[in-house]
């Protein structure tokens, strides 16, 4: 599987960005890519009071956008986040498309950023949001595909169910800060992939100093064992990885995590 | 909290081994310090095989000193672990005694090693050693201290349950070996530190070239930030620390990721 991660500066036109996004892809196809991921709230400046102004019921604009990339690049499309609105709540949603352009999986972020940091970072979604409690993993052609959104990543409870799930590759759109992207973004990709045998990718945004909120940028993918494989800086720019499904096999075999869980001592689940 | 983590080098002789147990607690006692914390297995060659040569049943020699030394500095101590016998079976097995040289906790190891990695390390605990089936948590004047022996620590769920039932400090005393030493050993303990917002101590023996098995060393006690407070190298030597368990309060406020976890749409238990 070919990956290639936009890494984006984000701009407050979300016509900008979607055009943006469309001649990234262009290009990126010329590579013979099999998958293109997105960050997190790719259409929108991440500030919770703009995201009704910028949200989308099902079926918007940029969902027709993605479908319509996914379709003519005959490519899958994780597309990031983009604020949704379904009735009168807000989410924030991740869609992903298959090589048809048709909505083969949608998450929508089940744990909401809200945090106090003395001398760092304060954000507060849940103003705002409402949160998903849906666990996303999307059968494809090259195995589970898993769906979560940023703050998600925190929770190793909602990871290994992805992987329980049938999870090879998890995906995390993101935007972590500048507190909290350069003492934890690396070590928790890292410690996720390894602890449940799978490849994590990472897509932040780009730094925007100019933005009210300083995305650590850092996009990653990580193997099975968890070596950081490629990271980008805080800049905006492309990953394009190619990913061998196979090591995730070898892996387990050689150090069976997985096996040796003691499920008759403890049990994660769904409630 | 004073804690001093001895990474000793373990010989074949077990009485050479609680000599130099017992003289390096003499020492370490002059600093004042209110918890020793050893290695695994560190009465006995890490070497399946020999196991049962080395086995204790309950209040066996080892256990003794242990307590008396507890009981004589009016320290906590950590015993690191010891092969045990239990009836026909052998277990890896920690202990915990208070200042009066009562044992209040004992911790059988859960997860047994069993791995065999290409161009790396071979080792099947298994072959003789039974698993332990409790979560180790026992309350203190320090608060709660948790004990789990070395491959325990990559099961995230044994860790989260710890934490839940009040683990505030995490021992680990391991013997990671030098495939999976420089891959995991740092990464795993940040991790699990920071998920779970607690501090955690990780007491490996000394490198012996002499011996089958290379242990990596790297004693470390970690934050509830994720950040790496103190480490060793491969050597023989001592890390003595002395904790503020107020920044777990601190951290868990400004960052409250146990109080995020979505424990309306997964829950996790033990059976």
């Amino acid at each position: 599987m070919k990956v290639a991660q936009f890494q984006m500066v984000v701009s407050d036109s979300k016509s900008a960005n979607l055009n943006k996004v469309k001649e990234w892809c262009e290009n990126v196809c010329r590579e013979d890519v099999d998958l293109i991921c997105l960050p997190e709230m790719f259409n929108c400046p991440y500030d919770t009071k703009q995201f009704p102004a910028y949200a989308e019921p099902d079926k918007g604009e940029t969902w027709q956008l993605l479908s319509e990339l996914a379709g003519k690049h005959r490519i899958y499309v994780l597309g990031g986040s983009i604020p949704e609105i379904d009735e009168d709540r807000y989410y924030n949603t991740s869609y992903l498309f298959d090589r048809e352009g048709r909505e083969i999986g949608k998450h929508r972020k089940m744990h909401l950023f809200d945090v106090n940091i003395a001398g760092g970072q304060y954000f507060k979604e849940s103003d705002i949001l409402s949160a998903g409690d849906q666990v996303t993993v999307v059968n494809t052609e090259f195995g589970g595909i898993g769906i979560a959104i940023c703050y998600d990543i925190r929770f190793p409870e909602l990871l290994r169910l992805m992987v329980l799930k049938g999870a090879d590759y998890i995906f995390i759109p993101a935007a972590f800060n500048m507190t909290t992207g350069p003492a934890h973004w690396e070590i928790t990709f890292r410690a996720r992939a390894l602890d449940n045998q799978v490849y994590l990718f990472g897509t932040s945004s780009a730094r925007n100093t100019d933005a009210g909120y300083h995305a650590y940028g850092h996009s990653l993918v990580v193997s099975p064992w968890g070596e950081v494989l490629a990271e980008l800086d805080e800049k905006e720019g492309s990953l394009v990885s190619t990913i061998d499904r196979g090591r995730i096999g070898e892996i387990r075999e050689q150090l069976p995590l997985l096996k040796h869980r003691r499920q008759d001592v403890y049990e994660l689940n769904l409630r």
